[in-house]
């Protein structure tokens, strides 16, 4: 059994206690907060009555030290990096659900997240924490930037298809995201009477995962892709749908490109290539941790769309952490992740 | 392990197998269908694609015998009752999730139902599924009687107040429920948009729920009440809350009832008691089997009010049916039932 | 054409100037805001685009003399009672559709408000606004208390039967609501994840519209009333639904209490009484200055159910705001308010 | 005022009467039904309780003659043609709400549609009722084909660009629509289940509307045009977004496309160019007549992005379908559609 951490008390922090319920190998031992110190998780969050007796803690990292086999940092961007820094010192492998370590290139992360990188260096440990795409990687760092909940939906089905060459590099990712995904802050625009019986883009052309999602489909590519990413906020609670455009190359057919993802695929227990003829909702995916892709081409005109959906807060989130820190930790991937969706 | 048979293919038979996946000692081997034979399950309901292999089998419940220890019934009511009664022949225990058991006067069954009950003498066998009420009975049956979900949300609050003679009967209960409560079926009160953004009432002074609900409050009192019960439509998937109105005897106090209640529920691992001044909500038990019990009193004019929230897909209809089934095969009460709701 | 300021920036200000448009002889010509000054109210509200261009000032009232008849107030109870001092003195009539002047007795304002109330001779003047009930007095006077949201709902059904001395006087009114009816301020319990997929009571016993309800019920009875009152918070933006639990009288019957209720109000524009065997939806209402009330009787046990719809915005607040000016500066009661509800 | 029939009876029917409510110069005399003969429609569709009176009465096309000046149609395909052609030689103008004479070409129609088309001549009487680009063609027939909820929103901020040559042909709208579009059948697809918390693609590469969006931009383009249209159903009622996605040719920037849709617009009643920097939310227009739009460009790229919004029910089938009315009888082209958006 291997005690955690767990930095943070937001969405995503009171979604790895719900999987955690389902894991054998790991419990979370401390949860460190900043607004909640002394208030037990139940308390805020009555889901995990009965489920979880942990008391918020102080964010005292020393704390960890001894305490802990490793943690998750939950934290708004800026916040990790030093505490990432000095967990490591400690052999205290981290899985980061922030963006603190997601780009490598600092000149984007300081453009993007008006802040300065203070430890370069240590982006070069992280990997960023795709398993179907990096496993062995992960296996053998002790720092995992896991990734936005936008750039999965995006990079699992696309990556395989830049590898392969099978697709034009002209990319439009017009993703729809539940309200979960911009977390518990109090703001307007996740205000019910705001979101309710509506939809809207936003962040066009400025979203933060955009940076992110053209870094790792350029490195699929093998070559600097100029990507369109539009987020929209949608009146659901969990979920994200990215339907993404592309042409494909001159000769590659629906079946060509069904083939290179259900080969890539197929064996992954978090990945679904759906049948011809299917499209993904995102009921199917809520509350667990897998991906379902569906593939449609116009062979005349070469247009392809794929429709990728998962939920933001488990794929997206807290269950791809849980399945990196298996990685991280040597443990069965799939350790207390295999739980169905809840629908409806 | 249990090979288990689902006679059904409606919500219920679904989260049936949702369930099912978290459980080591019941594997259900068999759906039997009348609209979908020879679709998958997984078809039907991808949420499932990749924890159920499951072909919808037509329905003859000769292919049972032999096959299977034991069966759910998730049929409207009228079609249990000769199911379950050839099964029970073949030593194959049942929980029937339908109303045909569940009413102890035929008379009431056949107002209510407009059905005449075809096997009176399988009533006296049939145990009212309650486990916090009635676990010795159900471990000695073999035949459940799975109460409805309204009934559950009601009952257990109440049962225990009226057993130890702390309220009048003059009781009523206000109920709210998600639309899965409703089924699958196709009918213009399940259409998405006359059920979004909006509230009704339904069935007032004649839904079915009424003489059940009735039934089991009298038997805990000791005596006949007149229940009034109220039940209302509302746009969410899951979830009843069933707010309780009743009046104190003299001399009972908050702290009394609240006292009794966690007397009864204190070591139920289904049942949360909240502390004073706390109010549940039915999005902490998304997807969960659990009751949350608030309870107020204004001393002054003796007014009491319970709030009971419980999912009525889980511990509303499968769940319980699950916990049943576990106390029909000797197994752990609790056996693939300990997982936390889904919030948000 | 009278001109109007609106003192608040809020949703039922929006509201306001929303139903405004629809209206031939009142124009809003001011919108005395703290939070948006300098700003057009059309960006604060776009669905105001093309139809109002009035711009945010700050709260100074000396603006408001001389530039215009009469004020609707829109601000957190304790605001607006300085203000509407000031503006008689000027002449100036007013709808205020807080909570300042709608309990004539002080200490329960102060008790439920927590705060002094600085004026109570100005209470003398203001007249509770439910024109159905207060036709006359409102008529008369130049300050008007606009009821609030739930006990509108729960006043226009009772207090016809309350006055013909038709039900006991145990009554039970279990109301829910949109999220509207809690404004624009952000907080934990307006948060989209919060509330979407979900039901819950809240200020059990203690919320301030008891009160007001007790009130105006004990005013139509005769005698000092004991109310339940139980709000719950329910997922959609607009609407009511007040469900209401009496006792007829000895010999009262269901067509009694139908007949009585259209007595009092077959001839009102705004007040619907269901045909027997109907109960009313919040949808129908939805954006319209309607009440519908539906009535069901078990006539054995006496037991009398009442169902009553508003939207909380328009009846609940500013609807009856325009109905009650309307009669304040004797104009039709029924100008701009002829408009149907939105449905689906 | 002029008398109109009603032919059909789904929500944009209801719809219809909703809107006539407002219309000074308009009346609805008639509704023709096939399932609700003899109801009223205020028992169908309560909203319209103390604002219609009107009796379904037996779709008999000879009962209009004389009784009508003009008729709405609004029925499923196929059934329009024979009823069109028997109106126009009593020389009763017609708007038809159906898909019945939106395809020139009948080879298109028959292919989409699975019908042969009974009445080509009919088709070129027949205008495309969009009266922002084609005004003064609807003044001068008397058979208006009023245009789908999709093609509306992509039409509108699409046609001034193509027709300007501003843009590449390689256009992509990813459109995002409530429930009502699918109007008041029951399907599986619009079980309140089925759709709430979830979002997905459908009729992908199939999709009816796609025809008609690829007729109309190629008209405005001068040459035939390759458009991708991707659908996805929402859980909402009411309100369409399209995301639309082109490149702008080399030179064009965001402020010329900007002014391109300012100049064409600018005088519109119906159309709202938002300001730089501002992307609409369908909320904006919930239940009002308008369409507003977004404008977006990375110049550097040269991509485009253009949100648009707009009511299905309103601009988007029963408001366009009065606007087209209004122009047909020589009326104020805004009589009885200058109504706000509802919101929140």
């Amino acid at each position: 059994m291997y005690k955690l951490a767990i930095i943070g008390d937001g969405y995503t922090a009171a979604e790895l206690l719900r999987l955690l319920t389902y894991h054998k190998q790991l419990r979370a031992v401390k949860v460190l907060s900043v607004d909640f110190i002394g208030k037990r998780m139940d308390q805020i969050y009555p889901q995990l009555l009965g489920f979880s007796d942990l008391i918020c803690e102080p964010s005292r990292i020393d704390d960890i030290k001894g305490a802990c086999d490793a943690a998750f940092l939950a934290l708004p961007h800026g916040f990790s990096v030093p505490i990432v820094k000095q967990l490591l010192e400690w052999n205290i492998k981290c899985v980061d659900l922030g963006a603190d370590f997601r780009l490598e290139d600092t000149k984007i992360y300081e453009e993007y997240y008006q802040l300065e990188h203070e430890e370069p260096e240590l982006l070069k440990k992280a990997v960023y924490g795709i398993p179907e795409l990096y496993r062995e990687q992960i296996k053998r760092t002790d720092l995992v930037a896991n990734p936005g909940c936008y750039p999965t939906s995006a990079i699992i089905p696309l990556a395989p298809l830049l590898e392969s060459g099978l697709i034009e590099d002209n990319i439009i990712i017009d993703s729809k995201s539940g309200v979960t995904g911009a977390g518990r802050e109090l703001r307007p625009s996740s205000h019910f009477c705001e979101v309710n019986e509506g939809i809207s883009p936003y962040g066009t052309g400025v979203h933060r995962h955009g940076p992110e999602i053209a870094q790792e489909l350029s490195r699929a590519a093998g070559k600097k892709l100029d990507v369109t990413f539009t987020p929209h906020l949608l009146p659901i609670n969990r979920g994200i749908l990215s339907t993404i455009y592309a042409r494909l190359k001159p000769g590659v057919t629906e079946k060509t490109a069904r083939t290179c993802l259900e080969d890539k695929y197929g064996a992954e227990p978090f990945v679904n290539i759906l049948a011809k003829g299917m499209m993904p909702n995102t009921k199917w995916v809520y509350g667990s941790n897998m991906v379902d892709i569906g593939v449609y081409a116009d062979e005349d005109s070469g247009r392809l769309i794929l429709g990728s959906v998962l939920d933001n807060l488990t794929k997206g989130a807290s269950g791809q952490a849980i399945q990196n820190m298996n990685l991280l930790l040597g443990l069965e991937e799939t350790a207390g992740l295999k739980i169905p969706g809840l629908h409806p």
